[in-house]
């Protein structure tokens, strides 16, 4: 059954989730960006079926987020590296972190961290700052609809609604 | 059919994955924070239909990141709002946000940006910050399993995989 798709959407966010807005394919870039490179990498670290894993690894090339490249130890296998889109996912992983690490352990519990390499010290949480340096919270912002010639209006979710094609929305 | 579950994942993004990792959720989070309050605002915002939308909503409130409450302007509604674990999810959806706009906007198409309120003016990307301030990025981090008791080793990929409770990981 093909899903709502929201890759005309004028809002960024569900343009993002169109992509990689599922479980899986959150999960191998995760995986990617800690090195795994291999089919079976893949599969192991994950838990995963191999058909499930096969069709989100070629949406993940289609999408230009993987790519195929000959293996690194010179063998015939083939492995999947990260392109500059795929490694510009990793904020979006460290936000993902952060906000498991602050809400979804218990004290005590064994839990994974981030560290600096160089300090070997915990990373800090990530910051969103204005043009002018200002730390930037929720009730900081707005978000506006910009025009392809530069002129911004204040952004209704009814503009949202209005501009998606093909979303089969029911307004 | 189930699905295979990270919630006991010693990995802070496949556990923020569990509760989290799927389109409409994250899309009505998203609505959440741009101030949508109602069953019906989510539904004509997103184009959802009602018995997604009402499952979604109801586990959204069962993890602690939406909660109904009397109607803001007194009548007998019920209306859904963050709580402070809904409102944390602001860095992923920034995050989200700008990674779209990167990489899946053409040059002039119509798109909505994020600005700081008080100089509307676009805000500046997250940045990761060691804790003595230096930028890091993907290639300056690590990430270590800590111990209840605060020791720490590097991580490697078969240590999360042997710690997923309950996933039926094929190892």
């Amino acid at each position: 059954m093909a899903r709502v798709r929201f890759q005309d959407d004028g809002c960024p966010v569900a343009r993002s989730l169109d992509v990689i807005g599922d479980l899986w394919s959150m999960l191998i870039i995760r995986s990617a960006l800690n090195g795994a490179r291999r089919f079976g990498d893949f599969q192991i670290k994950l838990g995963v079926a191999r058909n499930v894993l096969t069709a989100r690894l070629r949406m993940l090339v289609e999408h230009g987020i993987l790519e195929l490249v000959p293996a690194s130890d010179g063998t015939a296998y083939r492995e999947y590296t990260l392109t500059a889109k795929g490694r510009g996912l990793f904020p979006v992983i460290v936000a993902l972190r952060q906000w498991g690490e602050q809400f979804l352990f218990e004290d005590g519990e064994p839990e994974s961290v981030m560290i600096d390499r160089e300090q070997r010290q915990p990373v800090r949480r990530l910051e969103l700052r204005a043009a002018d340096n200002r730390l930037l919270g929720l009730d900081d912002i707005d978000v506006m609809q910009a025009s392809p010639r530069g002129r911004s209006r204040p952004l209704g979710e009814a503009a949202v609604a209005s501009r998606r094609r093909g979303s089969g929305a029911r307004t």
